[in-house]
């Protein structure tokens, strides 16, 4: 029986989502939390629609794992709540504040967090006026120096947003492909001095985000045109002007899926390299 | 001379604001900052317009503090720097992540922090949707486990309004008054699940802020109808049913001032005790 959960975190104090040795990772911690609610012996496994670095946040992380149904129905215990409602509440009971399941689910036939997902949205927060920093913010909000020109940011980045190949703005892997498809990204004012970036894609390649946004806060700056940042695309190499940014300004906001009828075609076709057309 | 500093900080890890031996607070940390961006032989004094208790926030404190001239001037060291600009960076180099100084400015003459503020303005944050909750503001949002009425919130706070007798949600102290004009009480529903409640006065007492909050959830939850405050601030002495809450939601947002040429009238009106007319 396949689970669906969807949940938040603070990442300032993971070594990431993917579990590892030692570190105390998202994954870990879950994993763990999962095995010792459902009284599993074997550690439970986890697949999560976005593997955040180190640092970055989640507010809309969706994860599946196969579960015993037998140790799923007793969750309950005397209490009536459905098993779904008693799994919140007992996960509740184990995981640490940072972490947070706000749902569990029965995923439905063909459900997969990783390969049924049509799209990601990640938030990126950045304070120019040191005079409205909120403190409060810290964990999520970079700050910093130079004022940055929002509407330039906004129209440097909007040109990037197509069916493209970011080599440019990737760690190169063997053998994966570069090419995705930017849905949107822009910018905005949100209060408090802080501009948020709003970046959609189908999925996204190792630090892609980071290096978005790395890409046009020198626009912002005024220290490069607006079309700079698609020139760095179109020559498709990694430019060392590019910075990637701090991982904590960052959160994985949103993963929408089709509808249910639509969910094992999706995966199928996810699974699929994805080719520049022609 | 005096100086006035606007300052935020994330209230978590301080023992409130009033410096004590021992323990780490706020106006500790920043005296001690202060003392040593000035190189001033004795500590520096710290005058505060809102004494936050432990656990409760600030993103609009301010104090005053009367500093050595020449101390001051000399901040700029070799840079062209006004020392207003130099001591928000020198500050800045010293002060832990959890406090921000904002803006330093010469206070104008009759300016006193405590005195001379016209009204504090409080926010408390409580979430009562679980499935929503963001581990990225537990720090600053309480979170209750039924679902509250914000329509029947707001309308009980709005009775509380006015110039009143606030023992029944006051903390007594020995010939302290009771007696506060509270300008502003309401609640709204922000985004997150999260219900926001602003709370306007002159001045507070002890835990006013707190206990006001304590005494609209239980009509939020449905436990006590929306007149029921307003009863228990009637019968002026403290009621078990009204609940002091969690330090944690509550946050100190603005200190509004009268303009220069008042300030000096406002503080010698605001020493003055208070008493209810007739």
């Amino acid at each position: 029986m396949r689970l669906r959960l969807d949940l938040g975190y603070d990442g300032t104090d993971f070594a990431g989502w993917a579990a590892q040795p030692v570190l105390r990772t998202v994954e870990g911690v879950l994993s763990e939390a999962l095995t010792t609610v459902l009284r599993a012996t074997e550690p439970v496994r986890l697949t999560v629609a976005g593997r955040t670095d180190a640092g970055v946040h989640a507010r809309g992380q969706v994860v599946h794992a196969d579960v015993d149904e037998d140790a799923f129905a007793r969750l309950p215990g005397r209490s009536d709540r459905p098993p779904e409602v008693a799994a919140v509440a007992r996960l509740a009971g184990v995981l640490p504040a940072d972490v947070v399941v706000r749902r569990v689910a029965v995923a439905p036939d063909g459900f997969d967090a990783r390969f049924s997902a049509l799209r990601r949205r990640y938030l990126y927060r950045v304070c120019d006026d040191s005079a409205a920093v909120d403190p409060l913010r810290r964990r999520d909000t970079v700050v910093v120096r130079d004022h940055l020109d929002v509407a330039a940011m906004d129209e440097a980045a909007g040109r990037l947003v197509g069916l493209r190949d970011f080599a440019a703005f990737c760690k190169r892997r063997e053998g994966a492909t570069t090419v995705r498809t930017l849905l949107e990204y822009s910018w905005r004012r949100g209060g408090g001095g802080v501009l948020e970036g709003t970046v959609v894609a189908d999925a996204f390649c190792h630090s892609m985000v980071r290096a978005l946004v790395g890409a046009v806060v020198p626009v912002g700056e005024g220290r490069e045109a607006s079309g700079w940042p698609e020139e760095v695309l179109r020559a498709g190499a990694r430019d060392p002007r590019v910075k990637v940014m701090p991982a904590h300004g960052l959160s994985l906001e949103e993963v929408v899926y089709p509808g249910d009828e639509a969910l094992a075609a999706r995966a199928e076709e996810a699974r699929a390299t994805r080719t520049l057309p022609g």
